[in-house]
């Protein structure tokens, strides 16, 4: 190992087997390890535990920063080692633990979960478990391609577990902006004041004596799997180009924008792609994950620079931006998801946030996390963070899922994750509708004719016709409120009978 | 008229009566008004627009504050006058005109109106009606009982009509701390580090030149209206007081807590009598209303501070503190509702905040603004800036209402204000229910065994259960949902036959 990886030279004593690391992990700990959207996360050491737990069974509650990569929450399910979980998952093993009500999965803002930590109301901290690029002379722990909850769970842990990567590229030692907040009541400002502020160290300060146990890796991280564009999502970002087009011409925005958020996914990396052929420059992101999107926006000129919590990646793009990410180390910072997220820092940059809904109804209701209310899909992650505080609160989804059966515009969502006071702008690849400054009764008048697909709009606005009858500020059937997704239940389709005649 | 209420004597010569001032008002302006919780409300020029309005009719968008005296809204609503209205009313004849579909209402957290209007989202505003207590030498509009939105409003809009109010003490001068944020994405950040933070000027600086008329007005604020205390909401301050003993006794606060926020209302008022008689002391408050029970604290010497956004007090005690307010005007300080609201300053402080729900469900989410998910009663207010960004965000409310026809405990709220993400703790004359990092189904545990009134609970129970065999994260039976409002709505209770027959 070269002798820059861990340079408080004492340290080099610690250096485990990941079996051995594993073992000091005890049955009812709670557990922090570091990983955001698969980036950064311990590889190793989690693994072991799992084989460990083959033998000798043991549950922890383990906290991370958000999904990790693809193995290791399926692996941990697998092994029953999960009794808690939070505050985000990708996972679909996991996910259909957490399901059937056997793991435990506590979906939070993002932002919030070191607050939790730092004030007492989640913990103590037995083990944190953070892949780190390097350890310094001064024992600072420097991440690797996320920061997430690494920071406070180093400091905050009583012990820490550290993964030494050595397939994560050196290079990435100054990348990272590690501040925390102090303490509350008497915590100062935040001091981030662009997106390319710089207001802390580049690596995690520790004690030295809190660290049990080095792990030596090389693997890379879990790959972003993206499917192609489609017609829809390539539909969705044009609307959205248009849109910011007409911000400008309004005087509202200038072609600079403001700062871009935008969540994970094929939609997000669309509308990137779709700033890049437009008029528009100088642009910046103050986002949470920074995708392959980023990257060709980068390489054009039109992104000045990007702030986020993690770089996560296709193998492609792996392969080429870590091979060369001196290149891009002066346009990027990486800070803890608690900053990054942060709504003091969301608010005062004025961030466009652009995440995506699974469904929202015709009031501007979105829910991004529960299929019929009950089945959980990944958690609310940063999405709240950034669209309760942003300048502009924007959600996309394709207008159709399951080829037609269901529409993702309904009549009231069967769960509430972002509330009509929290969304601004809703966009299918039907249409855009700016519901900004309108009562519940316009905003469902522009929901149906601008996003809902043709093939539901006049079992929508025949829905609206008839609540309108009944009144209210948000005039609702209320007995039928929820019926298209029991309709889909029960029937396979969203579609009613008059309807499916029809189409 | 003393002359050290208008202290620019060029104004003088724009004194007219409210009929003339309330000429200027165009059919399609978009018009501000100062007004918070019925304090510190424009009061005769209104009332002079809706007598103009019936020979001469036309239609606004007003924008406040908050809420206005009691006949303020009404008068106009009678009058036709209202076009559109945000962010918050709580008039009875209003609300109904919003309920038919008559005024287009748009409910916004408090905080946020001002951003809208700063950026071109909301307006231009063409005027703006402000009742000051003065004018100064350097035309300083100096506000009276609130200043809500009227400092943005005063400078943002074309031009200004202010009411200098004679029935309003002199002696408000140097209560207030008008800051307003520069402009996004370059905003500095807002220096309040502690509650008692100054950071502002005593009034509001505008151009003479804006100043289309005054009017001399001599009237009281309407008084608020309390109802006496019963045993319910004694219980409910009862729960929480000892929810904030053990709080203290496990180290996660200490006895002067963190800085308090309070909704309006009476379990708010029994809630700070209560921490009167315990043993916190040197406590602050960070919040929008200070009540008659903020005074009451104040007087004990348990309250060393309170910041808020207006003074709203019975009449008896407005005759008392209005008339002696130079005893606490080093002990208050009236904010702007955007910083009084910031979610910056909120999260910075740590926030306790105390928030009335109208029902909440098993998971947690909160309704706080529709009767059946369709009619308006206020509005969110400010409960989300606070309760989004609380150190402690909690719902108080009590367990029946309609004399146990209505369960404020319910399967699936009918409209959701507060998602399950933002509450940490529910309480109700019954109980308290400690949410934090419980995942949904333990949550609907902690809530059915002690939030929900025992005439409920078997009934709850039997709908947690059954749809704990069909799963999910977030279990439910989607069909039943909604059934308890249906039912009260078809047979005037929630309660289902075999609990009526029991009960």
């Amino acid at each position: 190992m070269p002798a820059s990886r861990i340079r408080l030279f004492p340290l080099l004593d610690r250096i485990v087997s990941a079996d051995q690391a594993a073992s000091l992990v005890e049955d009812g700990m709670v557990v922090g390890m570091s990983g955001f959207t698969r980036a950064g996360d311990a590889k190793a050491v989690p693994l072991a535990m799992a084989r460990r737990a083959q033998l000798d069974p043991f549950k922890i509650t383990l906290v991370t920063g958000a999904s990790l990569g693809k193995d290791v929450d399926r692996v941990l399910t697998e092994a029953h080692v999960l009794a808690r979980r939070m505050p985000f998952q990708s996972d679909p093993t996991l996910r259909a633990a957490i399901n059937r009500g056997e793991v435990m999965f506590i979906d939070q803002h993002l932002s919030e979960t070191v607050e939790h930590l730092r004030s007492g109301q989640l913990g103590p901290m037995d083990y944190a478990i953070i892949e780190a690029a390097a350890i310094t002379e001064d024992c600072g722990i420097v991440p690797t391609t996320s920061v997430g909850n690494s920071a406070s769970f180093a400091i905050l842990a009583k012990k820490l577990i550290i993964e030494i990567n050595l397939g994560q590229p050196a290079e990435l030692e100054g990348l990272h902006d590690i501040y925390i907040p102090t303490k509350r009541p008497t915590r100062e400002p935040i001091p981030v004041v662009s997106c390319d502020s710089r207001i802390g160290l580049s690596s995690v300060q520790v004690d030295p004596a809190k660290i049990a146990a080095i792990v030596v890796t090389r693997q890379s991280d879990s790959p972003a799997v993206l499917d192609a564009p489609d017609a829809e999502t390539n539909a969705i970002a044009s609307h959205l180009i248009r849109f910011f087009g007409r911000e400008v011409a309004e005087g509202r925005l200038d072609l600079s924008l403001n700062p871009l958020q935008a969540g994970i996914g094929n939609i997000a990396n669309a509308v990137l792609a779709g700033l890049a052929d437009g008029p528009f420059h100088s642009l910046r992101m103050y986002s949470e994950v920074l995708q392959d999107s980023t990257f060709d926006l980068l390489d054009t000129g039109k992104l000045l620079f990007a702030s986020g919590s993690s770089i996560t990646l296709s193998a492609a793009y792996a392969e080429r931006i870590f091979g060369d990410i001196n290149r891009y180390k002066d346009r990027l910072v990486l800070r803890p998801q608690e900053i990054s997220n942060h709504p003091e820092v969301i608010r005062r940059l004025g961030i466009i946030a652009i995440n995506t809904a699974l469904e929202f109804d015709i009031y501007g209701n979105v829910n991004s996390t529960h299929v019929n209310g009950t089945q959980m899909v990944n958690g609310i992650g940063g999405s709240g963070d950034f669209a309760r505080n942003a300048y502009l609160s924007i959600f996309v989804t394709k207008s159709l899922a399951k080829g037609g059966a269901i529409s993702s515009v309904v009549p009231m969502v069967s769960h509430v994750d972002h509330t009509e006071h929290d969304v601004d702008i809703l966009v299918t690849d039907v249409g855009l509708a700016d519901l900004r400054e309108l009562a519940p009764r316009e905003r469902a008048r522009a929901i149906i004719a601008n996003c809902v697909h043709r093939s539901y709009r006049a079992q929508l606005n025949n829905y609206f016709e008839r609540a309108l009858v009944l009144g209210g500020h948000t005039p609702h059937v209320l007995g039928e409120a929820l019926s298209w997704h029991l309709r889909r239940q029960t029937t396979g389709t969203m579609m009613d009978s008059a309807n499916l005649e029809e189409n």
